[in-house]
């Protein structure tokens, strides 16, 4: 039986799982693959921090070269993570003539250009089914099962901690601070959370899907951006009366020659299979036009999900050496020159139906001149929720509007004019509302 | 640009789906793939009705024989349907060398065994993503995205039909037999419904699942099968109340060397994933032991989303042609020869929680009786619903219980006891309540 050699850089949690994998379940993949996968050696500067995988010491080193440099080893797992020296490491195997697998999602959606041309100039091939959605089977989907499809839109769920936050604010009542502290308690959420609860995490991710699925190179910076740190339990609340459920989502739509891209809190209908996935979960909404809805989901992280997608990229790169060949699917659906770069459509262009919650002074007359500026703009009411209820300290009360069809434009003209009105206290709340299914 | 040239036989709906996604899609595919794949003959006997697309008289035919014969050919399109000649076309494509992409999960589960071992021999590659939950990567995901699993268990909805009519008994309150008119007036169930109806289609996509899950070949009649015709409006409303949906679920389990593999209606908790497909849509909710669980959703079955199935697979084959390699991938994840036949777990020793409807005398001691009953059986109840309500034409009242874990040979003797009770009118309803999220 064949014997093929990948080199490990990077022994963390997703090198560890992807070590005890190929041992727990080694004889079903020689099974499944006709061939065997060794790593023989792993590259790591932390050698002495204990593992939960025990492996012979003679395969470690400090030195990546070392992996490099053994011409048995045909396949290089990097599991470093962040920019440098990962891009270093992955462009020096490319170089080497050796395939690559990564769950970079930061380097690639950054750096994706420079090392995917790279390897489809050398010949190997760049595996990165665990950079998206972890364990879901995201960029084979996209690649091959829906490579007969133009994408129409994607809605997702590409974070599982700023979802673990939402779902815990949701089902618990508690605020966005105090989960916050749960989670890094629990190591869900990382002491400095920017990168997941601004959504920049998933901003990279978003961009790696779009390129797959339009064949588009996107920056990253013209994606649009909202976290969830403002998102209140009193909109979770309110949201629960309208029939929503609020989650974060990175949304993907064409719009004739256009693409539309935006991550932010969004309000989705409880019967939309997005509105179920709870906790960690990640999971995708993708319509192909011929297609039709396909929904994935999935563990988005955690050290055996993220693992079970490392090694079937390895077992999808063991075939094609098996077979003496690489490369037979284009690392990003197309080959590298195809890949043309756009202009997301402006936000300011984009329609979608709106929340808004006014923080009005209980007197006469606000609604009606809350609703004038509104039908001013062109954006029209589909419902209203107003209570008798005691104001708070700031002497208002909730107002809260849904609304038709509405331009981000003139939204955000609307909503300028509303919060100069002297009968509102504080700024306006206002979060997307989206079905998808309806589109 | 290299051209590949495939052969049609069968122009149906999907035939004529394929046909229309190759036209409308083409330069997008060729872009993706870097060939061109150009359907060059179609065989039909009927060649007079009108389809959905036009095409070239020249390239219509009603002898198959002028596709084998072609020596340009490369790939075979079996859309054919049934048993006979569809097994003869495929064998005849395959003797001649040629790949083949089939739809016909009958066929398939039937004779797959004679269909791969030739397949396998003549070194040609099999394509039938379309087989099972059409426009859904089942194939795929199985095969290669969880290619590093052990796959524990498969919760599944995989027809149409069935599913289409148990979302109208519970969302419109009519019974089973009005649905089942509506559903063939309106072409989503056959004149003969007993095909899908009694789970037969089911249990056919369910044997092709199993071989791939677990390289096991199973006899089609061992699968325990039970329809969906006795599923009345009286228990969809019980399922409600307890918070419950019924659906017809294809159950694979693995249990030690042994599996389970059963088709029932089914009780599933409101939140579970699988209690939001509705209408005709199919979904896996598959178990692996890294992956965790990993939920695939779409339509099952369609013009265009089971055409996209049928292009996928096209290009697959068409990468490995380009590439000058055929059967990268095993066709059921094995080599033919490492592919074993297993005996089922026997029904009997099954065990999970049961749904029972008493229709029981309104007397005194009734439940006493049949609560003694169950405990002698070792079947302990999670909770009972008795409501004074009018009792029905035969006098009788319904009673309602549900178990903790119970073995279903214990649970047969139980109601086998209690049925010959002088108190009870009618046999008892029994239905199986899962949630393998719990496993």
């Amino acid at each position: 039986m064949e014997t093929i050699h990948a080199g490990l850089i990077g022994f963390g949690n997703i090198g560890s799982g992807t070590v005890k994998l190929l041992r727990e379940n080694g004889g079903l993949i020689e099974k499944r693959l006709g061939a065997r996968i060794v790593i023989k050696k792993i590259a790591d500067l932390d050698l002495k921090t204990p593992r939960p995988v025990a492996v012979d010491r003679k395969m470690l080193t400090r030195d990546a070269k070392a992996i490099f440099n053994d011409p048995e080893i045909s396949i290089v797992i990097e599991l470093v993570g962040g920019y440098e020296p990962a891009k270093s490491f992955i462009l020096e195997a490319i170089r080497q003539g050796k395939h690559v697998v990564t769950a970079n999602k930061a380097l690639l959606a950054t750096y994706g250009d420079e090392i995917f041309k790279a390897a489809e100039e050398r010949g190997v091939n760049i595996g990165f089914e665990a950079s998206v959605g972890g364990t879901i089977p995201v960029i084979k989907t996209l690649r091959e099962s829906l490579a007969a499809n133009r994408v129409r839109s994607i809605f997702s769920i590409l974070n599982g901690t700023t979802n673990y936050i939402l779902t815990k604010m949701s089902d618990e009542g508690k605020n966005y601070k105090t989960v916050l502290r749960e989670a890094q308690s629990l190591g869900f959420a990382e002491a400095d959370p920017t990168f997941d609860v601004e959504g920049i995490d998933t901003a990279h991710k978003l961009g790696i899907v779009l390129s797959l699925s339009y064949g588009k190179r996107v920056n990253l910076a013209d994606i649009y951006r909202e976290g969830i740190t403002g998102v209140s339990q009193q909109d979770i609340e309110f949201a629960k009366e309208l029939g929503y459920k609020i989650k974060l989502l990175a949304i993907a739509i064409q719009r004739g020659d256009a693409i539309e891209a935006r991550i932010h809190p969004t309000m989705i209908p409880f019967d939309h299979l997005l509105a179920s996935v709870n906790s960690n979960y990640n999971a995708l909404h993708i319509r192909g036009d011929a297609s039709g809805p396909v929904f994935l989901y999935g563990q988005g992280s955690g050290m055996m999900p993220t693992a079970s997608a490392v090694v079937a990229d390895l077992i999808d790169i063991a075939r094609d050496i098996q077979k003496g060949v690489s490369r037979r699917v284009p690392s990003r659906s197309l080959s590298e020159g195809g890949i043309e770069e756009i202009d997301l459509m402006p936000m300011d262009e984009i329609v979608t139906n709106y929340y808004f919650r006014f923080s009005a002074l209980d007197r006469p007359g606000v609604l009606s001149k809350i609703s004038g500026i509104l039908g001013k703009h062109n954006i029209s009411i589909a419902s209203v929720i107003q209570k008798g209820r005691a104001p708070d300290k700031a002497g208002s009360v909730p107002v809260v509007m849904t609304t038709h069809e509405s331009r981000e434009k003139d939204m955000r003209a609307a909503l300028k004019e509303i919060d100069r009105l002297a009968v509102l206290k504080g700024k306006t709340v206002r979060i997307r509302i989206e079905d998808d299914r309806l589109k």
